[in-house]
């Protein structure tokens, strides 16, 4: 009963094709028109989800009586409606691989009106936890030395969106999660320290502490910004001396203030203290910016909770997304409008070896030696390739794919992306319908 | 079951006060601590979704078996925290009425373990939909006179984001939300056009336009940039003629290109054809600058769809807001952190008349003359106030605020925000209690 998750128009057309007959098979593909400004590439994400949609796609009856009520469709529509499921293929990018500008991150092939009705939710889906997913990549390649950790629960849009942001962030290379339902769910270990309302609970930070290292011998993170940062260090080394604490499950947290010059003052007096196993932690608004400067500083921080600004992805937190009709009824189709212009025909990308060129392509071209097929059939007739959806699976894929991208690529700012060239084939078609729908007049 | 959905601190911390008897009310403050840049206000939003959650907090067996095996809590924690419900009160601002700077939206009062639980949600919830109503609020200022729809259920962070972008949109006076399943869950008018994907599905545009026309004569909006804009305007007045549609149920959506231009064209070819009340649509990356620019250039466009940069906030995707212990059994509280101070004691903020300062004050002090307290209690003992989470009652409500709102406030760039200033009996205690700090070494 997820079909009613679309927009109006989704429903209105299908409506109007099913009343005409017209469910023949449509291809949509979905992919990002550009990438933001300092994305060099996109991580792909979101296909877990989708998939899990589509299985689930079907109108309730209260539902139906909604849409005959309030949207006025005759009692023949929802029945019409009432017996769609999605039964269509799926081809997409495994998640966890990265893609550039135009390429198709999945496409769709399925009868007209249930390609249709799903639009909404994929583009969601994908748009989102792609761009999430990248932004948290970057930090992977910001601070590559270091333990990251997914703080951004608070502040995400939601909290099925805090789940899909454990999720990507363990794809992409993060340490754990704060996230304990998301840990949970995806056996992602869950992590984390103090507050400060622990600290301001207690009459004083030192019985705070003393209280929390009594509590959590095996991992006690104490929070020392409360009142005085260097104070709360020195007390944090008092409590963990008092507790006969092993260093090497003792650690301090800084979340304001200067976390490269802190994080320096923190590791001497734990070093001073015979502590040189303690770890550091920093957070409080970082993200990849703040974390290659944290890197380039030499700041000594073990370990990084990055939360909000990837939670949201702030600096871009969407992407040109599309998901366009590109053939239907064994005609491939285009669009001409002004910037939006799309290719026809259902694709393929070929990617070659490390900074070869992407090859945009129809999906039944023979791949140019040495290429790998990126798209995968991860749905035939409706039924999910097992395993598609496997974490362990993408994470793996991300590590090689961080090895493979070019470092323009990986670069924070002003990066270079990988450059797509469409196949002759693919520029032949586009070229004739484009010729077509110029000189053929098809407004009449 | 949703009590999961939260941090690992916060079951760390709660734990620990469970095992120690730190169940004493305490007292939370949630609150922004500075606007986006380009913000003179914030529209408070998400509190009904908080009540929902405070409803049905609690952990379930699996949870806690979770909790037990991957986190470590001994079964005594465990036994501790399958008792707890929330059974505290809350104060808030009622959703629909505007905030500024360090007002409080919501102030927790419960056992500490309990106030200490939730914060993660309500931090989510009142984040994240207080800045997207914050940012569709902006939008209606923007463009006053022009029917606005949320179209943003294909590009928000997931789909229950979606459903909170359609509700607060309605609650800023949108006319309606393209995402159908929300619009069914709260009895908002559901609106849409058609997609480039029907007209590209037909052999020619004119052949769709016809279709639709035939399917749906109430509401023919065609959307004429497929291919050429003019020429679809053209095909559009043909396809209405040909049918007979009535005109003021003929409408043309323009989603690429200079709108304002365009829309000058439409309006002048549908004048000419005698559909002076055709309506035109106009959609496409919109957000509240680009509306104020069409609002100012005279864009004769009737409705709006605005969809991707609210539904993320694009350019404020996130605040900067903070859930702070104030007062633990009976004992106001403060941190010090360098930029992340907090003022100390549960609050009230009394607003008077327009132009004059709000006063930021401790709960309990008498309301200065002329004024009115900006938080009610909304949740007593787990209760909530009947009525609470009303749509139509915070859609009012907004309507007022924005009539009260100073011109300077409302401004798109460079706002000016109202004034909020500390009251004696706070700024009294604060400076008492940060003096204690910096004196008495809380540290030990």
């Amino acid at each position: 009963m997820t079909a009613l998750h679309t927009d109006l128009y989704e429903v209105r057309m299908a409506a109007s094709y099913l009343r005409r007959g017209m469910t023949e098979l449509a291809t949509f593909s979905l992919f990002a028109r550009k990438l933001p400004r300092d994305r060099g590439f996109l991580v792909a994400a979101g296909l877990a989800d989708c998939l899990d949609f589509l299985r689930r796609f079907r109108f309730g009856d209260a539902e139906l009586a909604y849409l005959g009520q309030a949207v006025g469709l005759p009692d023949s529509d929802l029945a019409a409606l009432a017996e769609l499921r999605f039964d269509g293929d799926v081809w997409a990018v495994p998640e966890g691989r990265v893609v550039f500008a135009g390429e198709p991150l999945l496409e769709v092939t399925a009868p007209l009106p249930q390609a249709q009705l799903v639009e909404t939710a994929l583009l969601n889906y994908v748009t989102f936890q792609s761009a999430v997913a990248t932004k948290a990549a970057r930090c992977r390649i910001a601070a590559p030395d270091a333990d990251l950790v997914d703080f951004a629960a608070r502040r995400t849009h939601g909290l099925e969106s805090a789940r899909a942001m454990a999720r990507v962030s363990a794809m992409v290379g993060f340490a754990g999660t704060s996230n304990v339902a998301a840990a949970r769910e995806f056996d992602i270990p869950a992590l984390g320290t103090m507050a400060h309302s622990y600290v301001q609970a207690f009459a004083t930070e030192y019985e705070s502490f003393f209280a929390f290292g009594t509590d959590f011998p095996g991992a006690a993170v104490f929070l020392v910004d409360t009142y005085d940062t260097e104070r709360g260090v020195r007390t944090a080394i008092e409590a963990a001396a008092e507790l006969g604490l092993a260093q090497e499950r003792v650690g301090v947290r800084l979340d304001s203030g200067d976390l490269a010059e802190l994080a320096v003052l923190a590791r001497r007096l734990l070093d001073e203290a015979g502590m040189p196993k303690a770890r550091i932690v920093g957070s409080g608004g970082l993200d990849e910016y703040a974390l290659a400067e944290l890197t380039t500083a030499g700041a000594p921080i073990d370990t990084y909770g990055v939360g909000t600004k990837i939670g949201v992805s702030a600096d871009a937190p969407s992407l040109d997304s599309a998901y366009k009709l590109v053939e239907y009824a064994g005609r491939p189709v285009l669009k001409l409008s002004p910037g939006k212009a799309t290719n026809p025909g259902a694709k393929q990308v070929f990617r070659g070896g490390r900074g070869e060129q992407d090859v945009l392509a129809l999906r039944e071209e023979e791949p140019p030696g040495g290429t790998e097929p990126l798209l995968l059939p991860v749905l035939r007739a409706g039924m999910p390739r097992p395993g598609v959806d496997s974490l362990d699976a993408a994470r793996r894929r991300f590590d090689r794919e961080l090895a493979w991208l070019p470092e323009a690529a990986r670069r924070l700012r002003a990066p270079e992306t990988v450059p797509v060239t469409r196949s002759a084939a693919l520029r032949e078609l586009t070229d004739r319908l484009t010729a077509d729908h110029t000189t053929a007049r098809p407004g009449r």
